[in-house]
């Protein structure tokens, strides 16, 4: 295993933890350090991504590192918190320098781009996968948290929705699409960018929130189930990429937007006094409903009419509570 | 992937966390919330065992969820931190009702002899491996590192050296021992106490300290690189279990304490006059040489000649810096 010594040399350009971001101690000993200045709490959340289950094996390096980093950073977007590093357990088949070189690559220009600092980790041969362990810090009790959904509030997302299940099949090479559509497709798919502007100014006015990953209607069910509330979800307010409507046409375009997942957007239950504010700051922010009280998600069409049952039946849905 | 949700019923015996101790928001959220009282500083490691690599396909569930937690929870008794939590990425072929209530329990019942909570995690498909991160608490400044060992300390142990590898063979069933000797060594395999009390009172002690994954030269080599010091190990010094010595003769066991790794025992650097203190409060200290100034690491034989070449040649000594 001496040889894995070799892989440090590659994550090398990760950004460096600077004195008073949080990182005490970085790389090298038995454990990290992280210091909080007080009153604030650490935010931890692990993720895992296996080759043919969660990417294609023959996924380009430097895109998978990208994505690997982003779709961990993004649960701590999610509580509001701001980034401060992260560790990276990799397990490897053998050491191929070209594949290392880009996956390092890939996952440094995204820990710059989050300010994130790699702190520790653990390389190990097997087969392909990752556990990336990500660390942020938000002031005690202003965490976002999926349980203070309140009946009034407006459901609302950061971004257009259905963009990655769109760009799934052109990833799996399933399919195919006219340039500029599956150029556009596919940054979000392999690029999502953590919404952590976005949380941080959440803080304080959203009741709740979540990053979308298993898909709109299952973790409106995750809210609507933590909050004990229901969530109206109105069909004609889904947010859609024009890309996404030129490859699926509007009906399927709506059905990735409402069970597709990846999306890493921020889902969110909001006081209606709050909105105007936050838009004239700038964020795109998205209506999509009402949470009302009850339980469950529906969702409507144009006319009010529930339509749930007729989107039931698709896998992430079946997840939710 | 919904038969996943069953998992969580497996986890829900680990230890809950209570108010105060440092878990401010458990499992269920996007992220867990980790609370520091003033002054104190976060520890962090993450280790991965990989099915095949790190144990047998075959290893029983219950060991090995004693033995992951053990081994990863040792990381942050050598920072001389006290256990706060941990996640647990799990990615398994199948649900197998069986293999994951054995895992469970063994799991749980390292983590309430730690004392350490279950704070989240993700559970994924694919072949056997786990990643555990693990975090402690210790107070700004107080953290033993490896590199502050200083010429005149004395070199010592927390606890005899080799059972781990002279219990490998057993473990893999390439060797047999009479049951008292197979008993001993395999418990220390299976289930390496983490020495939490140990690195609590070498807090502002010891100079430098690691616990013992690589085998003892190599993480001697380690404290040496990291501290610019060279340490003078005594061959004779050894400690060594009578079970040990029972299955392998004295020059294999001391071989296998030399070399072995997987002895998750404590490593330090103390200046002499803390030495009587500590062994006056009970703690099992083995003086195993000295610290002097230059740099490497040498082995003496009983009359002080340097006989470091001899036991050269070892694999985990060839990965010494």
């Amino acid at each position: 295993m001496g040889e894995f010594e070799l892989i440090r040399h590659y994550f090398a350009a990760a950004p460096c933890a600077q004195a008073g971001d949080g990182v005490a101690l970085g790389i090298g000993d038995d454990c990290a350090l992280l210091a909080l200045p007080a009153g604030q709490q650490l935010a931890v959340s692990t993720d895992t991504l296996v080759a043919g289950v969660h990417f294609p094996d023959a996924a380009e390096p430097f895109l998978l590192g990208q994505r690997a980093l982003a779709v961990a950073a993004s649960d701590l977007a999610a509580m509001g918190a701001e980034p401060i590093g992260f560790t990276l357990a990799l397990t490897l088949p053998s050491v191929a320098e070209g594949w290392l070189q880009g996956f390092a690559e890939g996952l440094n220009r995204m820990a710059s781009q989050c300010r994130l600092s790699l702190i520790g980790g653990d390389t190990t041969r097997g087969p392909l996968s990752l556990t990336m362990t990500v660390f942020g810090r938000v002031p005690a009790g202003q965490a976002l948290l999926r349980s203070g959904a309140r009946a009034g509030d407006l459901l609302c997302v950061g971004g257009v929705l259905g963009d990655a299940a769109g760009a799934l099949p052109l990833v799996l090479g399933q399919a195919e699409a006219v340039d500029a559509v599956a150029a556009s497709l596919l940054a979000h798919y392999w690029s999502p960018p953590p919404q952590f502007g976005l949380g941080l100014a959440l803080r304080g006015k959203a009741t709740a929130a979540m990053d979308i990953s298993d898909g709109l209607l299952a973790d409106c069910g995750h809210i609507a189930s933590a909050s004990g509330v229901a969530l109206a979800l109105e069909l004609e307010a889904l947010p859609l990429s024009n890309a996404l409507l030129a490859l699926l046409g509007r009906q399927a375009a709506q059905t990735a937007a409402l069970t597709g997942g990846d999306d890493y957007v921020l889902v969110f239950s909001l006081p209606p006094e709050h909105l105007p504010a936050l838009r004239a700051e700038g964020w795109p922010i998205h209506v999509l409903g009402q949470v009302r009280e009850g339980q469950g998600v529906c969702l409507l069409d144009a006319c009010g009419h529930d339509i749930t049952p007729a989107v039931r039946g698709y896998q992430h849905f079946r997840e939710t509570p």
